[in-house]
């Protein structure tokens, strides 16, 4: 067959870090769903992309070829331009979804939030949700529409119909150690985004010691240091022998640059957001927890770091799809819907639609803190740290808390394993507080038992300074937005004006 | 399984640029074998290995573990020392085997040569032999002993115990463009020399226009050429983002360089013989034809570039095993038994140990030029193509008289395709031979049809100059012997007195 017979020739091109074209990268999409690519072939094409890197151009064309591969979302055309989303690369205490996604509907987007559960230290949205008695985050197509014209907003998982290319490749990925591949991250995300048919696309890109990237630079820079650099030509040159590496470098954006440029090719207005996760975000971590401090943002209250990155990325989106003027009005605007109750209003809406009994959804968005604790339930044990010493708090670390609670049961080692809901640990201090030795710090929620190696992992997790330490560095670091004259996208209609564009750079 | 778990890190791990343990290599060829490594991580890292590199020890490794898969050779004690072969990179008119393994018999080493065949426009020294009525490459290894008790020498296909980790992993570098892999070259030829248990071998790595390489310094650079630098360790480094390339970038021998010192390494006497292939070897192209030329070599005669190309290979494996003080003497040897009717009589010996009727073997060892016509068959054609114009003839291209030849049905596109042996051609001029306009100067053989299409290439190939050309360069380039002092490799015995070494550099 003629997709078989060329894709050696495809890998040989990709292996020489030469670029592929649109048709090409079709016909190897084509191979993996159609069986006609063995999978060895496959194995050999992800490692030369992850070893060789792809542009932009072939990046989209990835994309577009994996979002082929399945079936895609179908909206009124009522809602063009509407249509919002948001993708974060995962951190701890990361419960901005379950509050983002109502407010934006209160605000009049459009918001079919496709989700993911948590692996390793980072925890996922659909847990988080699951922790509510009820809840069902699968949901058919014609079910999201549904849910989307009565409520506006709701928080899915995958369904088996979208992108199924992704899920093929995506389990080659992981076991063949080419998961960290720019280009295939970036087709990933963005073929299920395209398959969303958004009309906005807001990324939430995490660096810090909880995070994969360490520093912002390193986000920015990664996709050079990922890539092989070309071989210089060898000195002789004959027909019969093909030399490799004769085609130019590709010009090689880093990855939200990448993400960015390829969201907007797609149609889709995109930005990305640089955020700090060293520290938890907000003070509560495990899924009752947190949903406990998302009804808090939801209420016009909670962690101010929560609420700064729900209205800063919520605003973006507000502006992208033209119901701001401008990323600050759209912040403002999100706000507001924080605080008058229309985002709360339209959680519980969507808990209902989703599953939750409505008597068990208004009692957890209206009813008192013991109330809400009575429906999510609570760990057999609680028990609180004290401060070995005294001093001013300068940071509490997130990836060793993450670990600890990982162990005593809130999160997964591999896909599939149960969690507990109920363990978690609450921020007893604020960066800049003083404590003094033997008070209180963290009180964290479990069911078994909490070790010497936990607990002295948790309280080596808390810097303390001796005197009041400098204000930490602001959570968002940075807003990546596509280059050129404001207006919509080549591809998407907004609705209302068409905002006015920054270039983050 | 300890190995599924760990093989995504192993993959990681050459990914990087980093070296491979022995261990982890052994791990990785036991789960080509047993089947836990998945094809797609399979593929995968020998784009990784591809890419990256090994050094020699890894490609040691590599080999070793690929030779412990299967079955190994078993020989008499007597026999240590004396077991030699020889391995071409192929080239178009390359009868040398024929002529080299009874020549060596003749001179008192055991020759289990282990051939295969042709493929693309080389041809394959077992269709050679096919070309014999009655020949049989299929020998089990309890055959080769009894042949190469009784004769001395033997030429075989690969049998199907012998090295089945390089069946597995030849089949997918075929398909996932990583045949041109230094090491998994080296890895492929010498696991089935270790496996048969040499105590010498000689390479002959083939270069010039009808060759994989082009020059000699191509064939000894292309290392590096083909392999991925380095890339330059990321500006920032904190625990949680582990970048790649922190290992020192791998010492990368040359392809001859690399197969010499793993050959040693393994125990196995090594050189390699860097020989040009811009013309045909010899003046015959063609299964049978190149049978009859290979005869006359084994006569003492025949075209002078393929009796140099013998004695040098025969004498290397000579002085190599102790039974010649030096090549120079090694190659006086060899001569003396082609003169003497000794390898002659070896070789009709070897085929009526392989299959061939005595009568026949016979007739074709010691019959007249038209008897040994009669025992091989003839095409039904046989045009001379006249020169075009008058000249000094500088060079005949060997790669368009292949591929003409090829098209004709002396070659195959595919493994498995069937040939027709009697396709050929004769050279009917030497280089720095005169030819007049209208003069033949080749003699094609064929059942077909040759167009104006390949009679022009022909023509094409002929390179006249207006005057007496300058002497063509030697057909042997170099020579590359191991470095180190003299003496025999750690874990061979050699009979004899261990000869001299050279360092080839």
């Amino acid at each position: 067959m003629a997709t078989q017979a060329s894709l050696p020739v495809l890998i040989g091109k990709k292996r020489d870090g030469e670029r592929l074209e649109e048709e090409e990268i079709q016909s190897f999409v084509r191979g993996v769903m159609d069986g006609t690519a063995q999978q060895g072939q496959i194995g050999a094409m992800l490692m030369a992309i992850r070893l060789r890197g792809m542009d932009a151009v072939e990046t989209l064309a990835l994309t577009r070829a994996m979002a082929a591969s399945g079936r895609a979302l179908a909206w009124p055309p009522a809602w063009r331009g509407l249509l919002v989303d948001k993708h974060s690369t995962g951190g701890v205490g990361d419960k901005v979804s379950l509050a983002l996604a109502p407010a934006l509907a209160a605000c009049g987007c459009k918001v079919p939030m496709i989700s993911g559960r948590g692996l390793g230290h980072t925890g996922g949205t659909l847990d988080k949700l699951e922790a509510i008695p009820g809840f069902r985050v699968s949901q058919s197509p014609e079910q999201m529409l549904s849910i989307l014209e009565r409520v506006g907003c709701c928080i899915v998982g995958q369904s088996e119909e979208l992108v199924p290319a992704d899920r093929v490749l995506y389990a080659l990925r992981d076991v063949t150690a080419t998961v960290d591949s720019l280009p295939l991250i970036t087709a990933s995300i963005l073929s299920k985004k395209a398959a969303e048919q958004l009309s906005a696309l807001v990324l939430d890109v995490k660096f810090g010691s909880a995070a994969l990237y360490p520093t912002p630079e390193s986000a920015r820079e990664l996709a050079r240091s990922l890539v092989s650099p070309q071989p210089p030509p060898p000195a002789a040159r004959t027909p019969g022998w093909r030399a490799p590496g004769l085609s130019p470098p590709l010009a090689l954006p880093c990855l939200p640059c990448l993400q960015v440029a390829v969201g907007e090719r797609l149609g889709i207005r995109t930005a990305a957001v640089l955020s700090r996760m060293d520290q938890p975000l907000g003070r509560r971590v495990g899924n009752s927890l947190e949903v406990l401090e998302a009804l808090e943002c939801l209420e016009g209250g909670g962690p101010p770091d929560l609420r700064e990155l729900v209205t800063t990325l919520g605003g973006l989106l507000l502006w992208q799809c033209g119901l701001a003027g401008a990323a600050e009005q759209g912040r403002e605007r999100l706000g507001q819907a924080l605080d008058d109750g229309s985002a709360l209003r339209t959680f519980e809406a969507m808990l209902g639609a989703q599953g939750v009994p409505p008597a068990t959804a208004r009692r957890l968005c209206t009813g008192t803190p013991t109330q809400r604790c009575q429906v999510l339930g609570q760990a057999s044990v609680r028990e609180e740290l004290p401060a070995p010493q005294g001093g001013w708090v300068q940071q509490v670390e997130a990836l060793p808390l993450a670990h600890v609670l990982h162990d005593l049961g809130a999160g997964r080692a591999r896909a599939g394993d149960p969690i507990n809901p109920r363990v978690g640990a609450e921020l007893l201090v604020a960066v800049g507080q003083r404590l003094r030795e033997g008070e209180p710090w963290l009180r964290v929620h479990h069911d078994g038992v909490l070790g010497a190696g936990g607990r002295g992992a948790l309280q080596a997790a808390l810097r303390l300074a001796p005197g009041p330490p400098p204000a930490p560095p602001p959570r968002l670091a940075e807003i990546i937005l596509p280059p050129g004259p404001p207006g919509p996208p080549a591809e998407a209609a907004t609705a209302g004006a068409p905002p006015a564009r920054r270039d983050g750079r």
